[in-house]
């Protein structure tokens, strides 16, 4: 038990270091957050308590407000009218800064200041290096070590500091985010420290120069802004503690990290859904554009206070020519970048996964680098930025230009190739950069595409806050730029054949080509979006949607995309997509794939049932039914709640209360006036409170209800320390707890690695039980042998539900449910196991697993086609309504011959005589 | 009964009438409908059963060819091998078919064709009425009345036909596309009279000039198309009449509507996105993106192959330079014209509902008008066609100009009023209509606008095929203009201070304009990027999203969408979005609105029970509980099916088989061995065949789940009339039955009016009962008090449910559910109830209309604003856990004292004594 009180952070913890696994001390640490977690929640708890009842007694003034109007219906004095109207107007005011608008606005313009400052900063750092690399131009070699010495401090700094302060903060965070808009608590994932961990680690990376982006890191700040604008916001009251709304603003706030980071606002949204969403809320979709509008805004007009730019245009603004952007015939020079992109999409996808799990599975590398943990950013950055240097390799690719400043060069309207291959085209500012006096323009580029390639693959490992979007997103650009040159020199007058001449323009060809990639990687549509707001120009509407459409169903075909490719990596919890296509999933139903042997108890069942149930399961929940006979399903329990139960009946309290009732009766026995009967009496009240279950989150259910707690009654709420429900020492536990404890040392290990089953939604994270020890005035002087004989006695008692917190509505299903259906379901709700039941009995039960079993079944995973699932027979369909007659019938028997209850005998000849 | 089995086809049909209710034939329609559709619904049942048991046997032959690598677990002949391999390949190939990119891509490029035909022939009509008014210019009269005839005649025509061969087609059909995909089941709205009656309708009512739009009927189309070509599909076989499937294929056929219109394929996606869903599942997204981008294609590659335009491009492109588009301080005039929209988008909306409602309460005009079913359009045209005559009123007006021309000439990127002014601008081509001798532009615009307001709202009201966006979109256009105009003959020299003159584009507010008002109409932000995708141009991006948003949110505090309004008039089923910033909602649960008082039917209740619930209930749905001590919900049955029970019981046939059997004992009684035995067995077999009800249908779920109905048995498919469950001929049922069918005539008659209860669900639709009227030999010689006692007696017995079909997993919630969370599940899942369940007791029931009055409670309707919702009052949460505790405790008392079952006295003692 105290392992499901602490892993999950711990196992957050791990989750992130994908790359290497540096911690031996994981234990230890764990130990450590898990206390200091405690302590938290019980803190929390209390000014959460606080507040609450500090609101309830607000709202009962605020309805006292009201009522008013009608002053008779009033008990209360008149002069608590004053007082009730000032309270009255205060909480309108703060109802006003509920509202969702104003945390949009702020949430936009606080997300546009972060993007502009941290653009800032990184333009000055890239700066900062080009100058350091100018000055010192003179000596080649203290050049290199500027040019390499720089990222490299950079990246290792950025690497130190997102693991000291926040390790959660490293890598994209778009997983992450999906993850947590699933239902699943991540929480170390949204707090303070990961946002500045976030915000600071990025900076530098990016500043280093290194191929990586700003866009998954993005999404994952806007949604750390989000969560802490919210607590900040809670402080006045208000909203702002609902779960679902909170749910709602971390999508709203997905869309604005895209949107603030690219200025796209629409791309933004739609990125932000594409990429984060199963099931998408439409009403969230207006506040997704409302806050990312608001945001692109204020992102672009502060450039232009800042005087960069004279008004708002696009980011990366073209100047395509509009009157004819394209001919028809080079539809099939866009097609074939759009298939070309998809297979180098699937292949950047596995590259990475590759990397990540090479060096987890080489031992003698994965050990060397535990040590040194900053050894592998600075690796990479060495090597990446030494084959940069621009006046060694860097020179047949463009080594020395920024990313940005590729883009700006990629995306130029004017053909290089034509006049490349004259010698006499005049290579304005930035684009010099591509021309090599004895290479052309066509070997640079392949060479940019190629090494790019691998070391964007490679530099997204580093455990530093970082994306991969935009430096696939230039590699495409590069890669249309490559086609569209080659065309562009292949028909030097154009293909148009009507008189006028058209020629080629291979900056359209570049923009489809970072549109389709960049899809490809991420398996969106919307990076068409994206590209038509960050060059200002749509006219390449057709090609790009063609291309990019192509590119995706490519890649979808064969890889997932690279947030998914993360979420396996990180083993977070997560439901495949169904694949479009393939048609035979509509025909499975959930009978075919639930799990028939469902462990249930029942609400007349023993302590021994209850003992054997749990020795035998590993479940999270257990299903409650109404007896074994009926099969009704009544509800659903957790595990840790029938632990407590057992480990009440059976612990060391109980005993000794059995002990001293014993001495009691024994000393009645002996003597009848000699102890004092009000000392019996407290005795009495004292052991009535001591196992009183507290009842907050009881009103959890599985459908995600607001967890706005009931009050607790005053009684418990002194109780200071507050502990999870932990296993008992062994000196404390009984001999039938202790087998059931531990029993099963290595498969609680094994819990601890499936990591898929440990990290668990918030609304079923085990409860805590309080259990004040009161000092015991009976001495444990049982042997071992009585200790067996009292528990055997004890766990033949039939179990009182009484305290017991049971989720009264488990999501049911029926049996013909489709997979199609419960998939919705599952990933509408964020469900993890629902209960298949027919006329209210239970039949199975259906988790994650078994869904994402089905799903994969057919569905492609890493380039293999897995065996198609399991296909279901159904030969004649009357069988399942017959089955259903029939137990509705036993049911109706069992009425009918209600006055012989538990009647073993079947019925089968009543059911044959009607 | 038979009420139930035909009224909703009728309650579409007089859906559609939303204008006039010209029907007073209603009644009689409904019945020769009801039949025409037993008889249809029996045919196809008889075709798919067919086809079912074929598909079947292939099934299981392709098991086999599957088999065949294992040849020793296989047992049939080799020689069907052979066959069963051609089988095999032939399944492969329909497999193929049945893919979703094919039927994607078929769906894409018929809808190209038939709205590049569709354009084509409504260009054929404008340019017939141009060159018939332009031929007559000779005589003003004659001019007048060719200008006029032709619209009248057209409308007219439309009108008609639309009324004869489809009167559903009438209208936009986003409304009904939205119910449809909301789950509710208006079958006849997707058939190919309905596409006929659409496309030619839209034509000829385009082709007239009148301000209609076709948008909205475009997605109907689209996914009439799409229904069509499913079914058509499905004659190869396949996936294509799976029930989800196809919803989610009308999902994507909605974006191709939107898409060919337009040319829009990303802007048509998430317009439909908007319009149409709640929830949207992003795995459609892609398909919408798919099939929208190819007919997009195709539509614009056709214009090239016909030599209309030199490459695909914008279909209306804009010409707006690119370095400056607009200055910073345009903004609050952008704003302006988003807020303005705002408002008048609302007043649209508005202004068309009261014209509706207006002629609807006008007793004198709607019965004048129901004789002559075309005069309505005919005056509605007559009135709006003489306005616009050029030379008439209409030469203030642009009369003379399309709607295409007006909008293109609004957009020009040239500015008129400076140099309107100054009279010196050369107005080329169509601009020149704007342009009046006596008047400036300024008041040509006023006009336009004016008039086309009122006139748009108005035609939109015609029952003709016809949507309201593009009209609204060239008002936005005018108004948008006309500020622009304004601000540049405000600032000649352009706002911009830092030397270089830009001079303000009146074309771009323009774009502004239309993206809003069609955005506030709609209550869509989409408009801004079919805005982009229209005009070819996104470098206005800024200024369109926050005039898109503002009106938005003007215009939807203010009035429901076009859409919803149109919804709530036809009186279709719909659940009301959650407005945002409502936060008060987040607070609302179940318990608050729920029903408590759940009228129910017990497991061992009796068909007196039955029949006294029937009587006082109207519900379609009944719970099913265990018992009325412990209320464990087992599960839902509908009112046809508890009356088909009651009849069965009380039924004529079974009084009958009473008498017969009374008299077998008289007879046995009289001469044993004077009848053949044989004979009575003979009878016994009929009896028991007689009132076998067809099981089909019984696989229905509440989660809807995949509607493939199990194989009947053989012995039912000879009976060839199959009939609705009906009331039974007053000859034929007893006293009580009568009593239930016939005590509420009203009750039903406002069943019929009250179209939300009876437009259900497909899964909630009435099931069909067989009964097989056997030759009776015995007379009914009976007595009325003779039937009554005997009824009475047979309403004592217990009730047998085991041919009765019962939904076994209705919906639950539990009383904490938020209000928020049961309007996603709601809207998700298509409900139409819920009940509440506690621990597996029913304790209520939530249905639509529960909802609909706590979300509407809160939300502004109608432009008043309603009182706010039953705030619910929760002092303290620990009341209702301590409920659920006690409840559960008594189940659990109940069955430890189950050796004395239905025991009267609490056993509260007990619970104390723990």
């Amino acid at each position: 038990m105290a392992g499901d009180g602490t892993d999950p952070r711990a196992l957050q913890y791990e989750q992130t270091l994908m790359y290497g696994r540096y911690t031996q001390d994981l234990g230890v640490f764990a130990k450590e957050e898990a206390a200091r977690l405690r302590e938290e929640a019980a803190f929390r708890r209390l000014v959460t308590e606080r507040s609450r009842s500090f609101d309830l007694l607000e709202y009962d003034k605020s309805r006292c407000a009201k009522c008013r109007r009608y002053p008779y219906t009033l008990e209360a004095h008149p002069r608590d009218f004053l007082s009730v109207c000032t309270l009255h107007c205060q909480k309108f005011l703060i109802s006003r800064v509920g509202e969702d608008w104003i945390f949009l606005i702020l949430l936009g313009l606080v997300m546009a200041l972060v993007s502009w400052v941290m653009d800032f900063c990184i333009a000055l750092c890239l700066q900062a290096q080009k100058w350091m690399y100018g000055g010192l131009d003179s000596n080649l070699v203290l050049q290199y070590l500027a040019w390499v010495t720089y990222p490299v401090v950079l990246i290792s700094f950025s690497a130190g500091f997102t693991h000291i302060v926040a390790p959660q903060a490293a890598g994209s965070g778009i997983p992450e985010m999906k993850t947590i808009l699933r239902g699943v608590v991540l929480k170390e994932y949204l707090t303070l420290k990961t946002f500045v961990a976030k915000v600071i680690g990025l900076t530098c990376a990016l500043g280093s120069g290194m191929p990586l982006g700003k866009e998954g890191p993005f999404v994952h700040i806007a949604s750390l802004c989000a969560a802490l604008l919210s607590k900040f916001m809670s402080l006045f009251g208000g909203i702002y503690e609902n779960e679902s709304r909170n749910i709602e603003m971390l999508a709203a706030a997905c869309a604005v990290g895209v949107g603030c980071c690219f200025a796209a606002p629409i791309g933004g949204v739609l990125f932000s859904i594409e990429v984060t969403s199963t099931f998408f809320a439409v009403r969230n979709y207006w506040r997704g554009f409302f806050a990312a509008t608001f945001s692109a805004f204020i992102f672009r007009v502060l450039a232009v206070w800042n005087r960069d730019e004279e008004t708002i245009t696009a980011l990366f603004k073209t100047r395509f020519r509009l009157d004819f952007p394209f001919d028809l015939q080079e539809l099939p020079a866009f097609a074939v970048i759009g298939i070309a992109s998809g297979f180098g999409g699937a292949l950047f996808v596995y590259l990475n996964r590759l990397i990540v799990q090479f060096i987890r599975k080489q031992k003698a590398i994965n050990k060397f680098l535990m040590k040194k943990r900053l050894l592998y950013p600075a690796l990479v950055t060495l090597l990446i930025s030494t084959l940069t240097f621009p006046p060694g390799f860097g020179q047949f690719m463009a080594g020395q230009l920024t990313q940005k400043e590729s883009l700006v060069t990629l995306l130029d309207n004017r053909t290089w190739a034509k006049q490349g291959i004259a010698e006499e085209f005049e290579y304005i500012g930035h684009a010099a950069a591509w021309k090599h006096p004895q290479a052309n323009v066509f070997v640079t580029l392949v060479v940019f595409i190629v090494m790019k390639f691998w070391m964007s693959a490679l530099a997204t490992t580093i455990p530093v806050p970082c994306g991969a979007f935009m430096p696939v997103f230039v590699i495409g650009a590069a890669f249309g730029r490559l086609v569209g040159e080659s065309m562009a020199a292949w028909f030097p007058e154009g293909i148009h054949s009507d008189g006028v001449v058209y020629s080629i323009v291979p900056g359209g060809y570049a923009v489809v080509g970072a549109a389709a990639l960049s899809g490809a990687v991420t398996h969106t549509v919307s990076t068409a979006v994206i590209v038509f707001e960050l060059t200002g120009q749509i006219s390449h509407i057709l090609p790009i949607m063609i291309a990019v459409i192509l590119a995706n169903a490519v890649a979808q075909s064969l890889q997932p995309s690279i947030y998914d490719s993360i979420i396996r990596i990180k083993k977070l919890p997560y439901l495949p997509e169904l694949g479009w296509g393939h048609h035979e999933k509509y025909n499975i139903r959930v009978e075919d794939i639930m799990v028939r042997d469902v462990r249930y108890i029942t609400l007349n069942c023993t302590y021994r049932d209850l003992h054997d149930v749990l020795l035998t399961e590993r479940l999270k929940t257990l299903a409650l039914v109404e007896s074994t006979e009926s099969m009704i399903l009544l509800g659903s329990i957790e595990r840790a709640q029938l632990q407590t139960l057992l480990s009440q009946q059976l612990g060391r309290p109980r005993r000794l209360e059995y002990l001293r009732q014993q001495a009691q009766n024994e000393r009645k026995h002996m003597s009848v006036a000699s102890t004092p009967s009000s000392e019996e009496g407290n005795h009495k009240v004292n052991q009535e409170v001591r196992f009183q279950i507290s009842t907050e989150e009881s009103s959890f259910s599985p459908t995600r209800t607001v967890s706005s707690k009931p009050l607790k009654p005053a009684l418990k709420r002194h109780s200071v320390v507050e502990r999870g429900p932990e296993i008992p020492s062994s000196q404390d536990s009984g001999i039938a707890l202790k087998s059931l404890f531990c029993a099963h040392p290595e498969s609680a290990a094994a819990e601890n690695n499936n990591v898929e089953n440990t990290v668990v939604p918030e609304h079923r994270k085990p409860k805590r039980v309080r259990i004040s020890v009161v000092d015991q005035d009976v001495e444990d002087d049982m042997t071992m042998r009585e200790i067996a004989e009292w528990e055997e006695q004890q766990l033949d008692e039939q179990v009182n539900f009484n305290n017991c917190k049971i989720d009264p509505a488990p999501f049911q299903l029926v049996e013909r449910t489709s997979l199609h259906k419960t998939h919705t379901i599952f990933s509408l709700l964020g469900l993890d196991h629902a209960y298949v039941t027919s006329i209210g009995r239970l039949i199975g039960v259906v988790s994650l697993r078994e869904l994402r079993k089905a799903i994969e079944g057919s569905v492609t995973v890493k380039g293999v086609k897995v065996r198609p699932p399991l296909a279901s027979f159904r030969d004649s369909g009357t069988s399942s309504s017959d089955a259903e007659v029939t137990e509705l019938h036993k049911l109706w028997n069992r009425h009918t011959n209600l006055t012989l209850p538990r009647d073993p005998q079947p019925s089968d000849s009543d059911e044959k005589s009607q």
